[in-house]
């Protein structure tokens, strides 16, 4: 509440490595000891230690390959290996050796970033006379290129995102290593303790962290999945550090955030503030209750919808977290400020464009609107198999047309994926439950305003659905695969309701599809010329500008610290284990495992006791800015020396993906004290100890 | 977490001003720099400014009898004054001059103690032969005969109450003025903020003061309420300190409160956990369910009965806090380990008794099973025309008693009081929810196990409860009132049910209350012996014991402070006024009025900004020992001057009515900067500014 002095840098910012040595002072008040270079450089200790895990961030912790990151990173491992007599899920795994290490599955893979390039200059050049649909295509081609291009050798798999919405573009080169074993997961009731509830709360206890190890090949090189393999020979690790860090001490963090919106104008903000997100929260909750009434009474329904039930609510809880930060700052009345500073400053430079603002409001509006019939599409489309039979018929004219030329999604490179995706989805359908979910959305659609009309006479009547279902043969998976090789003509002269539906959606969905490309090659064109005068009017008072996440490897610091959630409370910075006994019920997610709460009890605290809180801290908090795909994320100190790991957020701080607000945000990290403590004292994993580099505090 | 010390004595304790010179060491250690001979003398500074006000807590803040009290002790007066034309419970009230000051009504009334003497051994001298019912009648005689003779003088009102449960008895005298007026409340936006749901709870952020003025007749003795009288000139008052207290600053608290147990023993604790409090909660619940039930759809009948729901509804909130702490600590196991060291000392004394506490098990075991048939006689007579009508017949057969001789309650000092209660009972009767109540109760019951059966054949069955409400006349006030001056035979000949019902009733009511005189009788004559034992053992440890709670004038000290309710999470020690804004929602009870939210907003903080917070500060914590009847207690800085108000206690801390756990006790105050800010921005309440003697912090 005091006007206390808050440096203009502090906390905020999503950077790219190469950026950090812009960072330097900044880095030095806060107490990190790593040459800024240093950390710049993806090559060296320890930025070359940090890996990606496809949607989750992780980290090297030995130099035999093991890799250690969020045990709901590494829950699709565990599920798959994991039956009614051998439940890993219920009571962890430990592989006491190599050969008791189980496989990760097709879906659990580490990417480890090896090259990075600057193609600016061969994604944009000479696109500026394009224009809309044609503009995007064409750059969409050129990224084709260079990624086919560097996927030359098949070890890698590369990707060339835009930076500053377009004003940049690197080319990433990873590479894939396709054989990541099982090493250890502890017990749910440790690795989710407090599940849903908790998430994206505090306080908490969650021992979110398992180990997976990375195989490759004899000759060192990514291989496919193989006894043969060997551990894959991490040039770089982390050491992990027991020391532990006390509130107000500096943390670097390293991962791969997915995406932010901080570059937002204050249209957009009102826009999802006042209409999209509050009508994206009551279909979320209108799709939930259809799930809910349709698997009432049958709990092998209940559970096959259980991680879609999980991912919806997810959703729901951050876009309704997002409404509840705007409606406790006045987030658009802050960007109206600065946007009319930046336009003010703006408008007096020698080279500003007249035509670049309304340009830019111009396009920002079509966003809009396209956002609003994509929506509304979804709406009405909210069928498992429908959107199976979609893609099925997308692929098939896709594959018409030579490998460079197909819809990105849809080249030779991502056949392995949808093939995945389709067989997959038999985990998690219930052709009743898909009906009342497509039925519900019909009914949405139907009584909703605002929406273009060019959809609503290919839609089916609702009464007409439940024969579609009947006569459907897509719920089975061997049919459903079957059709990724057949050709368009056949799905043309198929009977099958959904495939027949959408064959006919076709053109509609791609003149939407079309108009989007429109709205976005129109962005593309503007976007980086606005994010250049930006940046310009940053550097203008010496401020770096870092770029909105996507995906890509990127650093943040922060220290560890305590917030004010409302007037009279304080949170954090740390939990201990008397809090997991303090919320253990018995009952899951709050079912803490008995030696663990023995171990409590009895203080066998070892290595693991901080100095000031006289007992083992499990979870902090810190001011870094993270989203989501910062999971697992390593947390390191100022020597870098991992001392915990990412896993969430706090509910006050979902807002940050469109304003950081370092009053509030605060990210959620597991103390590596913990996870040391609970393999010591309660699963014994004495092999993994014994293998991590582990710097215990001075006695 | 860590094991700090924690000193023996630290804030736990209500202490008689008289032991105060014991503590010495202990106040000079948190820094209190008042002597505490001072503080032991009722006839000095400060203790002499601190009054009750019957159920609460005030004290004199000039010297024109000003009295500063909680808005929710002083709510009878303003509810009085105010009508729907002029609604000063909405608006707030203000007298800007004398003359304009209104009448507090017969139950505003300010007690100021002045004298206190040890009368224990003419109380209990000689009672050695007595036991049981005998010796229980014999000392409530004798300590009528204490009161009538303190009494001559009709501007006194004496009590004799009991101490360590019997071990000691003391007289006090208290002037009684009965002319007390309302001079100042805030809106109820401010002096209830929060209402009912926040009611226990921090973060809190009421401002729960009023002032009101003592006035005596001319000759500046107590007078009934006249135009003529005039303020009374208080001796003594208290400075208003506007410096502030930071966190860690020691406070006295001065006040009466109500009744604690923290003396009980470990059966007595588990019969509360296990039988009595859940009996007590399901038994509230469901006399509101029934309320709520018969009072819903009438807006009428939901007024009539808001008091009476927010009693039960605060009672029951106790019981179950009470319950929820015996949850989360064990206090019982606690106690059992207090308990047996006790006895193991006890047992090796010279002058140990064999007999002393097998006889306490037992008198408790009577104790416990008179409360259970009281709970269920309870349950059976939940009607106020029922009870009003036993009251009638009662006092009808107590005046043909000598004066001295009538169960005290019932003697012609009383006569007042009863009428009051009849007369009010208007207030809040509807005689269908009334009915709906008693059947609820009669159900109830009747379902009942464990229960003495000897009120069953006096009950009328529930299919002629109807009948009853249809043909009674007790409904009416006046009737009521009548009974009061009618003879026994007049009601054994009376064909109204209700009072029919009450002479049926009044032999086993007697024979009860004869048990409960019974057990109570033993209890006197043992628990002083065992109290007696217990104080020469917390003797030989050095400790000085402090009584339980029985509304006489206590001190307690203690230091502003947070707590941690959970792990992860600490509470206080501060709200601040911008807390407000973040709570309004423009609706009742948090409807923060206009006037206050500009200011705050304008940042208009003037002298009473907090250096440290940099804003005005609403309410604190402070680990001080209260309980309900310290509502108003003065809250006094190190040197005696007021920062504050007592006024309620966190949900954690109900517990401490058994047992202080000064790990979470905390204690709720008004900080005195924000009701001077209130007065000063929002009230304007100039008059009374001038009238004080305030101290503000030196530029």
């Amino acid at each position: 509440m005091a006007a206390a002095f808050v440096p203009a840098l502090a906390d905020e910012g999503q950077w790219q490595p190469h950026q950090l040595p812009q960072l330097k002072a900044e880095l030095k008040r806060i107490g990190i000891t790593i040459p800024a270079e240093r950390l710049a450089d993806l090559s060296k200790h320890p930025m070359s230690a940090i890996v990606s895990l496809d949607g989750c961030s992780a980290s090297f912790v030995s130099p035999e390959g093991l890799v250690v990151t969020n045990h709901h990173c590494a829950y699709g491992a565990i599920q798959r290996n994991s039956t009614a007599e051998k439940n890993y899920i219920a009571n962890g795994f430990l592989a006491k050796t190599r050969a008791a290490e189980l496989p990760g599955g097709p879906t659990t893979r580490v990417y480890v970033t090896d090259k990075l390039e600057n193609v600016t200059a061969r994604v944009n050049d000479g696109l500026e006379k394009l224009s809309g649909k044609a503009r995007h295509e064409e750059a969409k081609k050129r990224i084709k290129a260079l990624v086919a291009e560097c996927e030359s050798d098949k070890i890698y798999r590369c990707s060339v995102p835009a930076f500053h919405r377009g004003a940049e573009y690197y080319r990433i080169r990873q590479m894939m290593i396709k054989d990541v074993r099982l090493v250890y997961a502890p017990a749910e009731s440790i690795g989710n303790y407090g599940g849903d509830i908790d998430n994206y709360e505090w306080p908490r206890h969650t021992g979110d962290y398992a180990f997976l190890r990375a195989y490759v090949g004899k000759d060192g090189r990514p291989a496919d999945p193989s006894p043969d393999n060997v551990p894959y020979k991490s040039k770089d690790f982390l050491v992990v550090s027991a020391e532990g860090l006390k509130n107000g001490d500096p943390i670097l963090l390293a991962g791969y955030p997915g995406r932010t919106s901080r570059y937002k104008l204050p249209a957009e903000i009102r826009f999802a503030r006042d209409v999209n997100y509050p009508a994206m929260v009551a279909d979320y909750q209108a799709d939930l209750d259809a799930i809910a009434a349709a698997t009432k009474g049958n709990d092998n329904h209940v559970v096959r919808y259980a991680s879609v039930v999980k991912s919806i609510n997810n959703r729901m809880k951050k876009t309704q977290g997002l409404l509840d930060g705007f409606a406790r700052k006045d987030l658009a009345a802050i960007k109206d400020t600065q946007d009319a500073e930046f336009r003010a400053w703006y408008g007096k430079q020698a080279n500003a464009s007249r035509e670049l603002l309304p340009q830019l409001d111009a396009a920002i509006g079509a966003d809009m609107a396209q956002t609003t019939e994509d929506f509304f599409y979804g709406m009405a489309t909210n069928s498992d198999l429908l959107k199976s039979a979609r893609t099925l018929y997308r692929l098939a004219l896709e594959k018409q047309k030579p490998d460079a030329e197909r819809e990105s999604g849809f080249q030779e490179r991502d056949i392995a994926n949808i093939k995945g995706r389709l067989s997959r989805l038999e985990q998690s359908l219930v052709p009743a439950v898909d009906q009342a979910r497509y039925v519900s959305g019909l009914q949405r659609y139907a009584k909703a305003s605002g929406k273009a009309r060019s959809l609503d006479p290919l839609l089916p009547a609702v009464a007409d659905v439940p024969a579609m279902y009947q006569q459907t043969k897509l719920a089975d998976t061997a049919t459903r695969l079957a059709w990724m090789d057949k050709a368009p003509a056949e799905f043309q002269q198929s009977d099958d309701p959904f495939i027949k539906l959408a064959v006919r959606m076709h053109d509609v969905a791609m003149a939407l599809e079309d108009q989007r490309k429109e709205v976005d090659g129109t962005l593309e064109k503007i976007i980086p010329q606005y994010m250049g005068a930006v940046i310009g009017w940053k550097k203008s008072q010496g401020k770096p500008v870092y770029p909105d996440a996507n995906s890509t490897l990127r650093v943040t610091y922060g220290t560890v610290s305590a917030y004010s959630p409302k007037d009279g409370v304080t949170k954090g910075p740390f939990t201990t284990v008397e809090g997991i006994v303090e919320k253990h019920t018995g009952k899951d997610p709050f079912d803490a495992p008995k030696a663990l709460l023995e171990a409590v009890k009895a203080k066998r605290y070892g290595q693991f006791k901080d100095p000031v809180l006289g007992t083992v801290p499990v979870n902090f908090l810190s001011s870094a800015d993270t989203t989501g795909g910062n999971s697992g994320s390593a947390i390191v100190n100022k020597r870098g020396e991992l001392i915990g790991l990412n896993f969430d957020s706090t509910y006050e701080s979902i807002t940050k993906d469109w304003y950081f607000d370092r009053e509030i945000t605060r990210a959620i990290h597991l103390d590596a004290r913990y996870m040391l403590w609970v393999m010591k004292e309660v699963d014994h994993a004495d092999n993994l100890l014994q293998e991590m580099k582990i710097k215990y505090p001075k006695k």
